[in-house]
């Protein structure tokens, strides 16, 4: 992957001043940038390194007018800070699906399908009946049960365990270790006091643009026919736990090591902090927020309420109730002074 | 996997109503069934559906009585929902069992033995001295380390990792990604303020009956000899933490993304929800309950309490306190107002 | 790995009593072992299983005087527990650094190179320009991306998921199923709702020396050049998070399930319980102790400082207010007796 600086500047629509025949293989920040490299300059207070800076290309304002000597090439853009960030994605996305063909050992089983541009990674698994679109990554030791189905453009990292069943959209990073499909939690009380296992035979739906992090867990529906579903554009972290027959509202966002319960429907928008517990059937309203470590055991029936606690109570009124809570000592204190107080008062009274 | 309607009905001890011959080789709900498909009518506000359902048979109670004319075959039975439970469960333990014989590439150490029935899925690897009882299945991408036993009809899940040493009993399902074995979470800490690794040499034990989900982690015992053992019939949810040396006792079920540190014993018929932590070295009676998030520091000696909070307490008195709680910065005006009030009587009283 | 007892005593500098020939393979308790097993006495109430013990050796202290006789050989040294555990890490490391050579079939990309006395388990991949130091072991299924560095006598149990770029120290341990690199959780919200994803570009580093558990993630930095650095002697356990940019001091130690938050920096010698959450852009002092599921909002500035509770306070401050927090309905009653009686007085006054 490497592009000339011409190259570049066409695909910003910025003007090349300097030799626009030098070769690109990397972003960098100014300060660090080397040869074949490109940065940027949009806070001034960064303008001292535009003057030392190894790298082969920067790109600045237009009206940018130097106050020194430039050895580097300038691209001239309308906003370099933007067209930094457009490099960097189209960067991102070309290393992203670089990798493509297969790598041997793999496993294929019969009747399944792929479509081109697939890359299938050494010691990847993909069971029988599988589809999956084009431009998908399949990234080594992956596994993919039987009669899955895989959108385009979808990447899965090492190590994704995908059981039978499940089916993912389109334009969708799932990161390594997570799991899709295992078994919901169910058992039913057996009167000797042992569990029965209830059959988990539902699946997971995963819709388009959903990324999720890695080594989280998503369990299947627990009748045929159901799912549990993960809508569009929803983004999970790392070490998420989505029980059986969970929904996840559309383009809501959930932060690491937390947790929701089984058929609980999480509304679309919503954003859940770091290390929440939700409990089972429940419903949580549209744009809800939960700041970190928040218990819910109701469902929150209003939308645009931020909750924290356990139970999840008013963020507001959690942290002046808290302020109250590491006072609590001497509270107690006072509380038992006026009652000596109004006791000897009274005492007095009554001796009048 | 297709049954005749008729071989269906000598299963369930029922009777046919119709084609008894024609195939079945799935379960659905009335509502959703198609061809080929048996469903099953318990709750009468479901009968609707009978009369149009695409299913090519339906389970029905013996005292049926259609008030249309009915095109599905019927299967009449004492209790259909019953029936159908049962169906499911032959379905969901043939579906389980199905897969057999050996994919390759898989590897096999020296002197390790297989019962009959066995998979081994591709990318599998077992080590050496290992014994395999029958009919177990190892998913792809399962490791099982050195002098590992594993019982009969046992489900490795894709990419269980089984440290050395381990051993599984009977009927035990261990969903993907889970770990076995790791190293217990011991360093001494030393005179530079660095910390020595103490060896952990002891191993893990699983007995009968034991449900464990996906990208849960037991550390195996310290000592030689010794062992972290999770006793039979015991139900373990998905990302779960159980430390060095615990051993959780028959029947306990715990909920994703608990922890329980180490050395502590967790007795029989426990209920510990989700994302509880529970601190070392404690006795946790039988029978205990334990809520949602709720942080255990001391031994729990009481059976069958059920507790909350951090640390956790009766959990009718948590909720109790948790109100009051709420409304703690009302409480504190009220406080404040009648110190005043009190101290104005005083005033008063003292200038009478 | 067998050794004569006379071979063990001089690694011990002690002195054997009895017959030095015979060969030991195992460690153990002295009530459990057996022959070719060497134990150790140093409690005196465990003495009496010195005479009837099955072990091939035992190690005792040098003036250790036996009141019957004894079968079994000795080892006279001054302190037979330090002896004994010295063995054990000898042991343990002997165990862990036994395996060596390739199995197959395994992966190695293109211009990587590995050191002497290297482990590649089989279904092992090892990507492009990968660097490994000498006597670094690979366990089966384990993964490690392009542009990856390993130092010496690192291990990386089964199916440890390294993303490119990654560095990893000298001595490191890191369990089973734990990623490192994985993409930090970055979107920027679009005007329609959606999230873009924010490109992740950074690396992750890990220093010498730190032990990693089992089913952890730490994802890396977001910019180009950054990264998620976790500084030498850092002990990480289980299921742990560690979010893009953040830095973990020298020697910290981390317990299962806690959560640091994007670009927070732990300080060193930190002492952070289980499940606890840290939330992003924080600094923590050098030598903070956090209890058990404390869940921290602000920087701790000061060091030295044992916090408990969400937000974190003094861990006796905590305790303390929650032992009234138990009380709160109790006070409250208290609170609206005192207002009645009050009110009645005022009452009474106005009455007079």
């Amino acid at each position: 992957m490497e592009f000339s600086i011409q190259q570049i500047a066409g695909m910003l629509g910025g003007e090349v001043k300097g030799n626009g025949h030098d070769k690109i293989n990397m972003l960098a920040k100014i300060q660090d940038a080397k040869k074949g490299q490109i940065a940027f300059l949009s806070n001034p207070k960064y303008e001292q390194y535009i003057y030392s800076t190894n790298a082969s290309a920067v790109i600045v304002k237009k009206d940018f007018a130097p106050r020194k000597d430039i050895q580097t090439t300038l691209i001239l853009v309308d906003d370099p800070y933007l067209s930094f960030t457009t490099l960097l994605e189209e960067y991102h996305k070309m290393v992203s699906f670089q990798k493509e063909g297969v790598e041997e050992p793999c496993f294929m089983g019969k009747s399944s399908l792929c479509g081109s541009h697939v890359y299938r990674g050494a010691f990847s698994y993909i069971g029988n009946f599988v589809k999956i679109g084009t431009n998908v990554k399949i990234y080594p030791h992956v596994f993919v049960g039987d009669n899955t189905e895989i959108g385009d453009n979808t990447i899965l990292h090492p190590n994704v365990k995908v059981y039978s069943g499940t089916k993912i959209g389109n334009n969708c990073v799932i990161h390594a270790g997570t799991v899709l499909g295992s078994d919901g939690f169910g058992f039913a009380p057996q009167p000797d006091g042992t569990y029965k296992t209830i059959p988990q035979l539902g699946n997971v739906i995963i819709e388009d643009n959903v990324t999720i992090g890695a080594n989280t867990v998503i369990d299947c529906a627990t009748l045929f026919g159901d799912s549990t579903i993960v809508r569009q554009g929803v983004k999970l972290d790392n070490l998420i736990q989505i029980a059986h027959n969970v929904e996840v509202g559309k383009n809501t966002v959930i932060a690491a090591q937390s947790g929701i319960s089984g058929s609980t429907k999480i509304g679309e928008h919503c954003m859940i902090a770091g290390q929440v517990g939700i409990a089972g059937h429940l419903v949580i309203a549209n744009n809800t927020s939960l700041g970190a470590q928040t218990g819910i055991s109701k469902s929150v029936t209003k939308e645009d309420q931020k909750l924290l606690g356990y139970p999840g109570i008013d963020i507001k009124e959690y942290f002046r109730s808290y302020a109250v809570f590491k006072r609590l000592p001497d509270l107690l204190q006072r509380l038992k002074e006026l009652e000596d107080k109004v006791s000897r008062t009274e005492h007095i009274e009554n001796h009048k």
